[in-house]
């Protein structure tokens, strides 16, 4: 039955009404244990009207706690992670953003229009990348919802025949295929291409039809609103999590090597390491980067000196990392490290990394175990797109013995403007020793992946550490 | 007297401790009322050896709160603003930031191999205007220090016939220079125009001289120690607070015109004026920024609904602007809107704007009244270097009377939806209605300019206000 314009509006006032308190009970999780945050992935095809609903619903919503992000067509290709363009975008706990243009649309426009053929093999690893990505963010408290706006090609011709030619030029410039002239909507190849690539990601997309524009607003509004208010509404596959067992303590770690280099030899050796590495970083066109994890005063500070030895400052980039900041920790943890790879071709050197979710954040207790259990697949996951997309990463665990810790430990007491070096932090975590061992051990067989493996380095002498590190860094880059 | 062995060795333990204390200061003023951080502008001559400084400094200090940016050098052109390529990058309260490659080595290397010719008078403009941004994040907590490294045409050209050929092309590429043939460098004409080119900008930086490397080493870090220890360390001119006298209130604020129009006359009106406005702002080639102030209740919401009617999401960015977070709060103020202004060709919308620090954070006592004062000047400046560099500006100031707002809040009240849009603040800010006039008005006559000047519309009548404010745009966008 056909509804009258005031019960029409009542409705309306009412869906109003309740997308504001939707926005207002996300908004409010900000700073608490439920914290999330919503992000709409929106595509179409042309003349259905997307735009049109993005707009009613800025008028339904309060538009303060609204963010749209809406850009022309990124470029996918082999050099660069396909949500980089959106690292920046990713929302904080408590914000709903509205990406109109997102990697699936990234991916379409490129599969019609790139310079760079894709094909099916890779199309696929990027639907399964992008599905990975997701996953990721449901996970660590951004729900993503996905809609498409649909319509027939009977009313998208209808509508381009519509438009006054004058007028047409005037319209909003198609941005999302700006390739095509309005014209080549008539043709019914295009239509069905697109069709065709959409249909194989959409399938757990909610797909509206653009037939009728009032119902196709209201829909569209009715589905933010049950976002807003179901967190995880969009569940992937899910994935069985493995049984956590703790793996045995790794023997490197218990025992380190103890052979000393003599110091005339290690003077020779690591001059001619530090030029050959600088030599073949430069030249490597491909990103690098190298993290050191490793107990307190394991010798991280003193291997990076030598890597960088004969490089310029403009050539490489030192992150230490340290607990987040409050406004990292309002976003899917990985973010920050996303956030510090986006630039092509540069040297990342990390002294201490993204491993802190499984070291740590679970040794002090910050974390649920179900979080950093899950990290490991999650971690993995990052560095597989890290060396799929051009990346070298390359890991080292610097291995020291709790006896050479605590020589350390004295040393740096000691010696003034090494004092600094040594908090009641390190005097703690020394206190957990057994514990990061055994995290340590965990994380080497959970993420000694064959894109991304491990290198333990025993490094009570730290002379033949950083020869070994050096000697190591070469090794891989060469074998890549 | 040269000193012995171990008496440097003392005496460079001692800097070394020095700046570690002196960075753990800096670091503790965060969130203190003294809150600061230190930018270090590093430019020179190739071969004076700032890079090989630079890491030496990195072996005394902390490394972990050191960071340093160095990138090959930005062109700076008309269309961009020089500072843009590093708004990411200023420090936020407590770091030491350093800047190898900045905005000055920028302008040295457009000017020398740039494609876009720089003529004298803008060459001397764009001096300005670097001094004029430095000054603005000098007086907002950011101490600036910048160091130059000087070397005499012979040492320049001794240290290039020294290189091994071979290894000169393995060396580190000239990133700075690189367009630039090693030989070059053997060429006085070369030396002779960096020199004369840096001269006009270096009479404010400290010069050290890269003749003696150790000596160079230890300057260096004497200096940044100077400037971790000294807030302010280098003042520009300084200019005199002019003595602040309340204006008149503005007579448009105390009696907005209550003209009413018709329905049906503004429905006719508001329909041409948006189809017309989203057509000029559509092929308008230059960046548009369009910024709402006034009272609660005012209108700015219903009148950015009007300019954005015909446009789609992708043509446009609407920000609603309310407190700073804590990370915005620990950055210079106006970095927040550096920040969302960074793309190029868009349209950027404000419902609120930077005049929160004059209206606002005045009235409310968040800040003193020194940091208000100094706020307009620095706003003028702010908006003329967006002026220049291809941005319009366009500011409204919608009025509305003190009855007409209570009718609109008991109106919201009573309106579900609506009831979001109405807050405790809301009526705070009522109370203060003439602090808020008084605000105004003196934010009228201080920052109305030629290049930026306001519309005040009054809006107790609706459509009026939607009409004058589209029509004022398009007077503006045609005039310009």
């Amino acid at each position: 039955m056909q509804k009258s314009k005031s019960e029409v509006k009542l409705m309306i006032d009412q869906l109003s009404l309740d997308l504001i308190e939707a926005q207002y009970a996300l908004k409010n999780t900000r700073g608490q244990d439920n914290a999330r945050s919503v992000l709409v992935l929106v595509g179409g095809i042309e003349f259905a009207g997307k735009s049109e609903a993005i707009k009613q619903l800025r008028e339904w919503v309060d538009p303060r706690y609204f963010y749209v992000k809406a850009d022309i067509p990124n470029e996918i290709h082999s050099k660069k992670i396909f949500w980089q363009p959106y690292v920046n975008h990713i929302p904080s706990h408590g914000q709903m953003k509205l990406f109109l243009g997102n990697w699936y649309t990234d991916l379409m426009a490129s599969v019609l229009y790139g310079p760079e053929e894709i094909s099916e093999a890779r199309f696929k690893h990027y639907l399964a990348e992008m599905h990975q990505f997701e996953h990721y963010l449901q996970a660590n408290g951004v729900d993503i919802i996905k809609i498409w706006f649909d319509l027939s090609l009977e009313t998208t011709q209808k509508r381009i025949r519509n438009l006054d030619l004058t007028k047409a030029l005037q319209r909003v410039p198609d941005l999302s295929w700006d390739n095509f002239p309005l014209s080549n909507w008539r043709n019914k190849k295009l239509y069905d291409d697109i069709q065709e690539i959409r249909k194989r990601f959409t399938w757990d997309w909610i797909i509206i039809d653009g037939e009728n524009e009032k119902a196709r607003n209201l829909q569209f509004a009715q589905e933010i609103l049950k976002a807003l208010r179901s967190p995880a509404l969009v569940c992937h596959e899910s994935r069985p999590m493995l049984q956590y067992r703790p793996a045995p303590i790794h023997p490197q770690l218990l025992e380190p090597d103890t052979t000393q280099l003599e110091k005339k030899a290690y003077k020779k050796r690591i001059k001619q390491l530090e030029k050959s590495l600088a030599h073949m970083l430069r030249y490597d066109p491909r990103q690098i980067v190298i993290l050191f994890e490793g107990m307190d005063a394991a010798g991280k500070g003193g291997a990076i000196k030598r890597i960088i030895k004969y490089l310029d400052p403009r050539e490489y980039q030192i992150h230490c990392i340290s607990a987040p900041e409050k406004y990292e920790r309002e976003k899917p943890y990985l973010w920050r490290f996303w956030n510090k790879l986006s630039n092509d071709g540069s040297i990342s050197i990390f002294d201490r990394s993204w491993y802190g979710r499984v070291l740590v954040e679970r040794v002090e207790g910050l974390i649920e175990p179900e979080a950093w259990q899950r990290a490991y697949h999650e971690i993995n996951q990052f560095e597989k797109s890290l060396s799929l997309y051009n990346t070298v990463v390359i890991k080292f665990w610097l291995s020291i013995s709790k006896d050479e810790q605590l020589i350390r430990f004295r040393h740096r007491e000691n010696t003034p403007q090494k004092y600094f070096k040594i908090t009641d932090d390190d005097w703690r975590n020394r206190e957990n020793w057994d514990q990061y061992l055994l995290a340590a051990s965990d994380m080497f067989e959970a993420t000694h992946t064959d894109l991304a493996p491990w290198h333990i380095v025993s490094s009570n002498d730290k002379y033949t550490a950083r020869i070994q590190v050096l000697e190591q860094i070469i090794a891989r880059l060469e074998q890549d």
